[in-house]
């Protein structure tokens, strides 16, 4: 069991992920096959005192930089992309007054999580628009569903977006487990990231203070209060790392332990197959030039967040489309990767005991939060045409 | 319900094959995440009168053409690949006398699976050598374990391959379905191809009749003797054809029908998108690549087959790379179909109920049988050496 | 020194372009060095009998399928991809009166053909709108620039289009090689298809008599009427294959007799080598299946060129997939080859003298012909919305 | 013209190298074509002051940091890969004797650099064991011949190996320009890399003095003293870079400028086309990665520099299996980049004016130095077993 203790070095995060990493990684297949409530995952988190992990010292966080941060949620990934997405989602979220909400809800979110060790859980999604909000006297309440909530029936703190009817830009709110009227629809069932419980939530007559709407009654539009998107967009990124990094170590292990020389290859022992060897080393710099790339774009996301509110859209839109080749590129690593995989393993690593697919499983089903054909296409018009992308919940 | 006729005409047969798939369609999900004995499909299959479509007409069969009868695998392999891998082996099976087995053995093989509609399966695979095959007076005794028996537990004829002390080559036998002594250990769980029940077997003091081995006792290694090997290669490369092609069918109707246009696509339908379009085309055309390479080999296997005692070392060996061409190539193909579909439906696509990523499971699984890297290999030795493949279970 | 005759085998014309092909193979890299006026390849043509090869018997020509033709194309083209182009464009342009003209046009042109033994060549490309066409009296003057006029100098019949004011279609004339007032540029100077000669071409005042304009005064606009501009797709399809089978082979002999085993190989030979054996192996089978999805696409468009006035737009538009398929996909295929030969041949490979990198250079030159991207947004748009491509000079 | 002046920031060398980087892009084409000694592009160097860029500053260089040199490489090799790679050599060869040589040599030849601004050249290719050493008397007398001798005819210090009878391991020495009996065969004439002038040389009985052999008689075999041939590999994959970034520029000018919008497209301009945009967007994506993988190499193989006789031969391993994956993904990035680019330029952009081609021809050419298969076989070795890579001149 993981302490819970407040390191100062990021290499103590590392530490403490990678123990965690070590104690899911040893139940990952189980876990994946039975999905349900992420409820031993969210537990072990809140124990490892890695939560407040971006709040800043001044609230009583641990005051890590989003660089060091991703490396933490890269780690955690290794064991499964679906604690990575829960770890990852939570960080995000946690510094989500910060940079939409007032000055007052950016203080006071920052302590509540630092101080009660609080699990943040969302479901924004803004394409889905079925969620209305209707002033109440001086309050609001909200009726209606909204789907892709990832982990928000196990949650501390939720954070929801709903359309107020004559207001173009729908409003984000954050509300405690216990408001009553939300209910969660168990409807998570999907071939991938299986453990984040990703439910529809239907809500009835929920009451939602003015307080708790972030940046009421003034939302941002400004460069940083809509950066906290691009810092999703590189979360989902290191997530995805996490889960490839984690494929090619099993994958390893594996040849090593239990694949089999061909019986034409001429070497007695599978490690020395000269084809084996070379997938070995693709994969292998392919994950390398995913990872640099990944940190040196984290780097220039720190950059841009240190600005806070003087960052400006031209800054904004080029790191913007530097995450997007980052989300991209290990993209296609990934896939490429946990598709790969079983070329170097052989047939016998398809038993189900192995749950070798779930790498795939849960890299495909992440990888499609928003498609990657569009990020290509942004970095493109902002290389050829020098055109920033538009800005949306997604870029 | 399918109806039992031996149709003459290879359309018929397509027909027949594509109401199974249809059937098959429907329970395919549902019957992938069960596993277990695949009773229902292999019913359809005797329902059917598919079951004798190799087998001669003088023999009381149907009497198709190799090239006629992978069609009729890839078609029933589009519903799921698990169906294709049990019906392509019992085809291969049910000409497995006719190269490797006595003339007698070639009639009596022939007659009975066309006059009892029988179901073929086997355990051959001779990279397991643990099953041990022992004189016992004039008879044999065979005991010992061997897996990937696909099918065995359900099919009324079954063959086995067995060491005996001081022969060299492998002995093949076909045992029917009641002889005591074989015991299903029913530890097929793996992530694709989960109804083909690839179970390990274990027998225990198991009788096996002089005439029930091939050949006895002057196994061929003739290169008609060993063609059927090169046959089966084909056979799987049509059933990973069906695989893809039911991918991609599957991926248009939900685009089509459930995908939604991306927020910045500019266009109101996801079928108008111009990436989905693109990668449609993309994955059609190297579809059709892969079934017309797959088709033209077809035909060479056919000739090479009508040869029989005739066909020449050299000949097998060309058709035999051929083969491979076309297995190399559908792998690639269909992994990259399998995997990108996803692309193209989208998010909520990954839901388990829509079982998508079936396909690429059972694609990945069953192509792993024997490795793509050597069949590459063969084919260049040949190509830059002329040098032919030697002559195994899998070549 | 190949003669002239006609013949009736196609396995005869196949050996007339072969020895052509050798002979032209013999002095590749000095012509393409050079490029200018492709003078001894044309004189090569009109001496092998095989310029009226589509001419119907009924004609006096040779009366070869257009499935034939396209092997003969495919062939030549294993020498240069110039004379693959310069031979295409001629055997598409012996038919153009037949689909495009009058019936009177069809059989003057056709016999004129087989009688003269005349070559073909044209500056169609309807994109360059600078072409300008005016009555004078019962005929017409052209005057203004026409670019890639591949071949023209050098061709006894030159066919172009020209736009007259206030007629939508541009008008196709067929006028002589003596007609007075066309000067060729002698600007093509490319880096690949060097020896097509594709200058850029402008009237004085130019002469066309009516009977010169093809169909005048009534353009056609039937599915068969333009159905040579998919003929003329499949056409560069067996161009782009010649060039990569030209490649592959040249590249063959090279490993085999000159690249070195590589110092940590383990081997003693470059043709031992397990890494380029694979490579070798991926390019035949990719290669393979470029052949196969033509050749069953040229089986496609016979059957609808067959069908001649009676083919429907739902056929032809059918064919134009198949054929985008197959160009699409031999498109990738070629360049992969054409650029992985390197891998196979090494460093000392690069020297001039071997002119390796003319495969590469006269594939990607004649791929950009019109924009593969969007050849596969059709397949796509078929496949998806069963919407058929519209009819341009490219689909 | 660039002037001749130390500076002492690293964006100062960059802003000398970009000086020069747009002279020679001027002139680049025509360069190309004629090919030739590189006389004006060395003249160009020396005037420049870089030639002593990694000399340390107590010897009278610049003294930048490997790192730093790399940058300024990749740069000059923008405008084209034969700057890069003459360059490349030259820093290498300057700190030869830093690691091979006596501590006499490595100050002499050091300080002779920086003092007397000389240009490093050599034709060490041990793969080539022509050139014969011989002792006479107290000196050596060497005769033979000796390919790839990238510059070596314009260069004041020439760098050769030779063998000598009886001793395994090469001789490497160092030689002036005036040196009696060394003649250059002018013989390069390559499809890629064209102004490196890369001739074969031959030795007439030349006078090699004892103190010009490196290390003699000592010959070093210290992980430190193999060190160089890491930084080189590392210095190939800067020049790749260079070329591949220089590719993409000149395509994005003309898309921008020259490129017309296809006739289906829908757009007004080839710059808003949604597949031209997407190909920059995964050119740039992919180029980014290479970049940054590179970078994150260039600081490790730093850090192995900085420790300089300290070095261990697991550090020098793991560095260089970090450098061979630079290598290998920067190949693979750069060829597509550079075979790419004419997707989105088009037909016109391969007029030879532009010579657009000329990309793919340098990175063609130059990356087949080493096999890039052996490199991914090493890094897989690594990954799978931890066997560090045997040391050669290329690992």
């Amino acid at each position: 069991m993981v302490q819970l203790l407040a390191k100062e070095e990021s290499q103590d995060w590392i530490s403490i992920a990678s123990s965690i990493a070590a104690e899911l990684t040893a139940t990952a297949v189980e876990r994946d096959q039975k999905a349900g409530l992420p409820d031993v995952e969210i537990q072990l988190l809140q124990e490892s005192g890695l939560l407040p992990l971006v709040v800043p010292q001044e609230y009583g966080g641990t005051g890590a930089t989003w660089a060091e941060a991703f490396k933490v949620i890269q780690q955690l990934s290794t064991a499964d992309g679906s604690i990575g997405q829960l770890y990852g989602n939570h960080l995000n979220l946690t510094a989500l007054a910060h940079v939409s909400g007032t000055v007052e809800q950016k203080s006071r979110y920052y302590r509540e999580t630092a101080e009660k060790n609080l699990f943040w859980a969302n479901a924004i999604n803004t394409r889905d628009t079925r969620l209305k909000i209707t002033p109440d006297g001086e309050n609001f309440r909200v009726d209606g569903v909204k789907s892709f909530g990832t982990g928000v029936a196990i949650a501390d703190l939720r954070v929801f977006s709903a359309l107020q009817d004559g207001v173009e830009v729908p409003w984000l709110f954050v509300i405690p487990k216990d408001r009553p009227g939300v209910v969660s629809n168990q409807d998570w069932d999907n071939i991938g990231q299986r453990r984040t419980d990703s439910d529809t939530f239907t809500f009835h007559d929920v009451l939602v203070k003015k307080d708790e709407i972030l940046g009421y009654p003034h939302p941002t539009d400004s460069a940083f209060g809509t950066f906290l998107g691009i810092i999703a967009q590189l979360t989902k990124t290191y997530i995805y790392l996490g889960i490839a990094e984690g494929a090619l170590a099993a994958a390893k292990e594996y040849t090593k332990t239990q694949t089999r020389a061909w019986i034409t290859s001429g070497v007695d022992s599978a490690s020395k197959d000269p084809y084996i060897l070379r997938h070995y080393g693709e994969f292998w710099a392919e994950l390398q030039a995913a990872i640099a790339l990944s940190d040196r774009t984290a780097a220039q996301v720190q950059q841009a967040w240190d600005k806070g509110a003087d960052l400006t859209f031209e800054e904004r839109g080029e790191v913007a489309i530097a995450v997007f080749s980052a989300k991209a590129l290990v993209t296609r690593v990934g896939l490429n990767i946990t598709n790969g995989i079983f070329e170097v393993t052989g047939t016998r690593s398809t038993a189900t005991k192995y749950g070798f697919d779930r790498y795939w499983r849960d890299l495909r089903t992440f990888t499609l939060h928003d498609p990657v054909d569009y990020k290509l296409n942004h970095i493109g018009n902002w290389v050829l045409n020098q055109e920033l992308p538009i800005i949306t919940q997604y870029s």
